[in-house]
C-alpha cells in the first residue's frame, strides 16, 4: 500500500472550518487505499502569539522554556485535527514530535534532526491508523521537548517522508505551488509542474516563500521529492526534485521579486583585509539580515562596499555603523532605502551564456537603471527601484519567454 | 530546608502581569530560604477555549485527544512562568505531568493519580532549581497523556505536597480563604483561620467553590493540610486540616448559598422499589447533576419524590421526565424555579443538638419559607425562594454568631 505523508501548513488548519477541510483530505487520502501521516502546524497566528507572551515574560526567554512553550501549538492543533479524523469515522492517533521519534540536538529553538526512529509510527499505520505528527518539533536524547526554528513543519514532514520511504511527501499550503513569477504581479505567471532543488533554493532566498530554504537543503541532501499543493484547490502543485534534462532546456524558469529592501554603500574605505569584517560584525550584532553583499574593484587603495537589508532595518544598521566609519576610515555612508530586488531563476542558465547581458539590455530599454548585480550559478539578482520592480518583473517575465516556455512544459508532462 | 508547594490557579496567571507577580511570588519564597515547587494552571479562559475548539471538530471529541489538547494550557502557562521567574535571576525549569512523575489511571479526561515518582522532582530540587510543574495532568503507564478534571491543579499541588512530604502546601487563587458567609452577601462575614476537610467539603458541595471537591477529599484521606490563599493580598489565608478540639467547639462554622436553584416535585408515584431509580436514571441520561433528593414518608401506597437541580437544566429535566411519569404512574410534575439552597455547616453540629430548630425558628421568624430540608452529619440545607437567600445568610449568619465567634477564634491562634 502506498504511504503518503502530508503536510499542513498554519494557514490550512487556521480555523475550525479548515482543520475539517484538511482532515476530509487525509481521510479521503486513505480511502482512496493509501496510508497517511499527516504533519501538522499550528493554527494561524498562535506561534507569534506565544512568541509575543514571552517575550512579556523576558526580553530573553530561556531557550529551553521557549521550547516547551511553542511546541504546544502544533499539539494542540494535531489533537484537533486528529478530533476532525475521528468525526469522519476514520481512526486517527495524534503525536508529540517526541512520540513521532524526532531526535535533534541540543540546539533549543534550532534544533537540527539527528535520526528519527519511526517504529511508533509504523507500528500505528500497521493498525490502519492514520498518524497525526506535531510539526516543528523534537526531543534531546535526554528527552527535553526542542523545536526546529521557523518553517520547522516543512522539515519535519520532509525527513518523516525519507525515513519512512514514503511514495508521495504533500506540502499543503496557501498558494497553488511555485510559480514563474507573483501572479498578482504578472498576470501570466503560471505554475510550474517540476521545480529543480537548487531552484526552489534560489526562489526562496528571492523573496518566493514557499518553503523555508532549510527544509529544501534537508529534502535535496537526502533526495526526497515532495509537492507543493494548495489545500484549498486540491490541484496538483510543483514538483520538487532533482534537476532532469528538462528542466536544463530552459533558460530562466523563474523571475522572483522581494519589496522593501535597502542598499547602504561605504564609500572608500581602505581595500585592506578585516575591514568587511569590521562592518559586518557590527551589523550581525543588531540580528540584521544582509542579503546582498558587493565590493568593487579597489582603486588608489581604497574601494566601495554595498549590501542591502529590510528596509525595516535601516535605522539600526546606520545607527550601528556610525562606531565603524572611522575605524574602517570610510569617506562616507549613502544610504538608499525603497529599493527592491529581482532574480531570475534557473538550473538551465549553466549552460546557456548570453542570460545576464538579455537581462540588462531588457531592463534598460525600459529605462530601469541597476543600481547593485550579483549572481550565483544559477541566478542572477539586481536591486532596482522600488517603484520600477512590477514593470521589471513583466519586462523579464515575457523576455524569457516563461508564460508560453512552462506551459509548453506542462502539456509535454501531463497530470495523471 | 523547608520545602513548599505552591499552587497558582487560572485567574493567578491570568495575564502577563499576573504571571510576573506569581514569579515574583515564588523567586521570594526560595530567597526566604524554601525550596519551591509551583504548580500552575492554565491562563484563564484557555481551557474553555480549547474545550470550544475541540467542540467545533465533534459533538463528542476523542477523550485521548482531548486530554493532548488540554494538557497544553497548562504546559504553556509553565513555560511563561518559568521564564519569568528565570528572568528574576532565579533558576527555573518547567515540568509536564509526566515529566514529573504523576502516573494515572488510563480514564482519559478524568484520570486519578495512581503513583507519584518524585525522583525528577527531587533531583531538580537538589540543584536548587525552583520546578514549575503543569497542573491537571499526568500520563498513563503506556506514556499516554492524561488530565485528572476540573479542578485538577488542585489535585496535582496536594498529591505532590503528600509524594514530596512538603511543609507546606499554598493554594493561591482569588479569594482570601474560605469565609464564614459570602462577604458580597453578608458585610462582617469573616476569614477563617483553619477549617476542617469536612467542612470544606460541605461548603464545596454547597456553592462556596473555593476547592473542587476531589482535591479535599484526596487530601483528607493522606491528611495533606493546605492553605487558601489570595495570590493578590500574600495575607494569611485559610488552613485545611483534620479537624481540631477547637473547631468541634464552634457549633456553626460556616453558611453557604447556592443561587439558581430548581426544585422538581413528582407527585403521588407508587411507593415500590424501582421508582427513584427510573427518575434519575432519566435524568442522569441529560447528564443533569441532581443536588438535594427528598422522598415524603409513603402514605397509602404512594408517595411524593421532590429533587433540585440547576435551574439552567429545567427545561432538559422536564423534557426528560415526560414519558416516565406514566411508568411510574404519578399523578403529576410540578416545577419550581427560582429557588436557592442556603447550608449551615460545622463539625461542631455533631456535639451539639438543637441546630436545626434554631435555623427553622430563625427563617421561621423573618416570614422566610422553607421548602425542602436536607441534612448530613455536620450540615444542614434547606431550600427556600431565591429572592428571600441574601437576607437568610444575614440573619443565619448573626443567628449563629460567627462573625465574633471566628474572629474570636483567629484572634486565639495569631499567625505567626
Amino acid at each position: 500500500m502506498r504511504l503518503i505523508v502530508q503536510k499542513y501548513g498554519g494557514t490550512s488548519v487556521g480555523t475550525p472550518e479548515r482543520i475539517r477541510k484538511a482532515a476530509e483530505r487525509i481521510v479521503q487520502t486513505q480511502r482512496e487505499g493509501a496510508r497517511v501521516v499527516a504533519v501538522i502546524s499550528a493554527m494561524a497566528g498562535e506561534t507569534d502569539n506565544l512568541i509575543r507572551l514571552a517575550h512579556e515574560m523576558s526580553p530573553q526567554p530561556d531557550a529551553r522554556e521557549m521550547d516547551v512553550l511553542l511546541a504546544t501549538g502544533e499539539r494542540a492543533a494535531c489533537a484537533l485535527t486528529a478530533m476532525a479524523v475521528n468525526e469522519l469515522g476514520a481512526k486517527a492517533v495524534s503525536l508529540s514530535g517526541a512520540d513521532a521519534g524526532i531526535l535533534t540536538d541540543r540546539a533549543h529553538t534550532r534544533a537540527r534532526i539527528a535520526n528519527i526512529s519511526a517504529r511508533q509510527i509504523n507500528d500505528l499505520l500497521g493498525e490502519d491508523y492514520i498518524v497525526i505528527v506535531a510539526g516543528f518539533q523534537g526531543q534531546t536524547p535526554e528527552g527535553e521537548t526542542t523545536t526546529l526554528g521557523r518553517g520547522g513543519s516543512d522539515l519535519t514532514a520532509i525527513a518523516l517522508a525519507g525515513a519512512l520511504n514514503a511514495d508521495s511527501c504533500q506540502i499543503y499550503t496557501d498558494v497553488d505551488g511555485v510559480f514563474t513569477c507573483d501572479p498578482r504581479v504578472v498576470g501570466d505567471a503560471t505554475k510550474m509542474t517540476e521545480i529543480a532543488y537548487d531552484e526552489l533554493l534560489e526562489m526562496a532566498g528571492s523573496g518566493s516563500k514557499v518553503m523555508q530554504s532549510r527544509a529544501v537543503e534537508f529534502a535535496k541532501k537526502f533526495g526526497i521529492e515532495f509537492e507543493v499543493r494548495s489545500s484549498f484547490t486540491g490541484a496538483p502543485g510543483t514538483i520538487a526534485k532533482e534537476e532532469t534534462a528538462n528542466m536544463e532546456d530552459v533558460v530562466i524558469r523563474g523571475v522572483s521579486i522581494e519589496r522593501k529592501q535597502a542598499k547602504l554603500t561605504v564609500d572608500d574605505v581602505g581595500d585592506v583585509p578585516g575591514v568587511a569584517a569590521r562592518i559586518f560584525s557590527a551589523i550581525a550584532a543588531g540580528n540584521i539580515v544582509v542579503d546582498m553583499i558587493v565590493q568593487s574593484v579597489g582603486k588608489h587603495g581604497s574601494t566601495d562596499i554595498s549590501f542591502t537589508i529590510h528596509e525595516n532595518d535601516l535605522p539600526s544598521a546606520e545607527k550601528l555603523l556610525q562606531p565603524v566609519m572611522k575605524q574602517v576610515k570610510a569617506s562616507g555612508l549613502v544610504a538608499s532605502p525603497h529599493v527592491a530586488k529581482l532574480s531570475v531563476v534557473g538550473i538551465g542558465m549553466r549552460s546557456h551564456s548570453g542570460v545576464a547581458s538579455r537581462l540588462f539590455e531588457c531592463l534598460g530599454r525600459a529605462g530601469i537603471n541597476i543600481q547593485l548585480i550579483s549572481t550565483s550559478e544559477i541566478k542572477i539578482a539586481v536591486i532596482i527601484d522600488e517603484k520600477d520592480v512590477d514593470l521589471a518583473a513583466q519586462i523579464t517575465h515575457k523576455e524569457f519567454g516563461l508564460a508560453s516556455l512552462v506551459a509548453n512544459a506542462a502539456a509535454m508532462q501531463p497530470l495523471p
